[in-house]
């Protein structure tokens, strides 16, 4: 199987390392020039659980023409449309295609670009960190669970999550995976855009009087607006999930402090909290704590002058 | 006429400098000891529009013995109750309270201590700065508006209003002076709490995308509030008079961002947007905006380790 790997920070370079080993070839596609600078030039080093360097081809989404037999999303949610644009050359009719960003919405826009029965939406709980150009950081186990968007074509969903879970990325097919994708986008849109406001570690927000109360506001949008989109959520158990999450990570800053906070970047927000809005605005549906978050992450790049 | 000021700030000193000039006789209270020491060993200094050095008694308020014809109330919001216990002691059947403090309900704190006879509501557009202990910063002209709030008692409005006239600080008597406090509540509400939290000045948080359509969704529910409270409140009148003062202030950091950000202090926002939330809560009606702009600024008070 050729397996591209569209967007390889250090979530997308832990899958192309840990495929690369099963014997599948994988090629990683990225714009950053001294990252495949430094892996053309010195290979892929990874460090944490174990420790080695990789040789694993590497160019700019715009150099690749070999057709692909899967694809694995792993943008930033913004770059998303360009990257599907720039890769339109290695799409074939079989090309399966595998999202795994964060948020809400993608199956949108990867539907402009990618027949419905080659769409396979999923969500992850595996982490890596990227410590430079070609240096990855892997520590700690995941998993992940992936869907045909297409119900007659679950055979190639199936396929993939036993090639993943092969490469020891413990793949499940998930007959209902939307409702795991927006339990994940609960996890992000209740601390990242708050911690990134407050410019606090998850605990911290959790420790507070009036964090949890945030928290749980927030949650109930989602819930709202998820479930007249059709999802199956069950707030409680979500509240549950989001709280057991915090405790976990309460040391962490999450990565939308990274991005406004420390280095700068525009944020993921209306993939998050945005689309919550988006979703709730179409739906008739009001979901005040959304969108003044995400006005407020949105003032805020500005104020930093965030392009 | 024997007029206290009740907190003796920056606008305190400005209103017990003015007064004293008159021929009134004025005793500032407060609680900072520097503050004090400094007034009670070298005079109050006064720089600015003009220079000079006065002398003027000041005491912490529960030294204060002689009855007050006039007390100024001029605390932060949360000091108010604390301050009134403090100084029952000067409180006679016939002392007038004026209070001049930012932010809504606190009338219905005046009216534990005081029969409502002798309560005057004001608002004030005076600006003042203190520079250190002992000296205040003094530039710029204003004007106040007050009201008894016994419509029985006006007379007694009128003259506070009449001597503080006589002082230069060009009161106006005001026969509904509630949609000003209001008003004034609008401009705290939209900016004060917002520039805190996203660290900006006035300027940033209006040339932003974003920021004005927070500041009218803010102002919406303030408005819904009052309405509902019996304030005739004009939405559109007041988002103009907030964005006008938005360009005569946009280089200055509001004061939630000096107490919050700079000072690391406890800010007021309970008496702004917390307020129209409480008031939202009593009267049925969701205020989503004045409520999560509440229970951030209230977690970073947290975050900040602010008591």
């Amino acid at each position: 199987m050729l397996v591209y790997i569209a967007g390889s920070g250090a979530m997308g370079c832990r899958f192309g390392y840990q495929i690369s080993k099963t014997g599948n070839d994988v090629i990683l596609l990225d714009n950053w020039e001294d990252h495949i600078k430094a892996i053309q030039e010195n290979g892929l080093k990874i460090t944490g659980d174990v420790e080695e360097t990789v040789k694993l081809p590497i160019m700019k989404p715009t150099e690749a023409t070999k057709e692909a037999d899967l694809i694995i999303l792993f943008t930033k949610a913004m770059q998303l449309p360009q990257m599907l644009q720039d890769i339109k050359g290695i799409i074939g009719s079989e090309t399966k295609v595998l999202c795994l960003l964060n948020g809400l919405g993608h199956e949108e826009v990867i539907r402009q670009y990618i027949p419905e029965h080659n769409i396979l939406m999923g969500v992850t709980v595996w982490t890596a960190g990227l410590e430079g150009p070609g240096h990855a950081h892997l520590q700690g186990v995941g998993a992940l669970n992936l869907q045909s968007m297409d119900a007659e074509n679950q055979e190639a969903g199936r396929q993939v999550a036993d090639m993943l879970t092969e490469a020891k990325l413990f793949a499940t097919y998930d007959e209902n995976v939307l409702p795991n994708i927006w339990r994940k986008a609960c996890v992000n849109g209740t601390m990242n855009s708050t911690c990134a406001l407050l410019d606090c570690t998850i605990g911290e927000l959790f420790a507070s009087e009036d964090g949890p109360k945030m928290v749980k506001e927030i949650i109930h949008e989602f819930v709202v607006v998820g479930e007249a989109e059709g999802v199956s959520l069950n707030e409680e158990e979500i509240v549950k999930y989001v709280f057991d999450t915090s405790v976990k990570a309460a040391h962490h800053y999450p990565s939308m402090h990274q991005d406004l906070v420390q280095n700068h970047r525009l944020t993921e927000i209306d993939f998050i909290n945005g689309a919550v809005n988006t979703k709730g605005a179409k739906l008739g549906i009001d979901t005040p704590y959304c969108r003044l978050i995400t006005q407020l992450v949105h003032a805020k790049e500005e104020i930093l002058k965030i392009k």
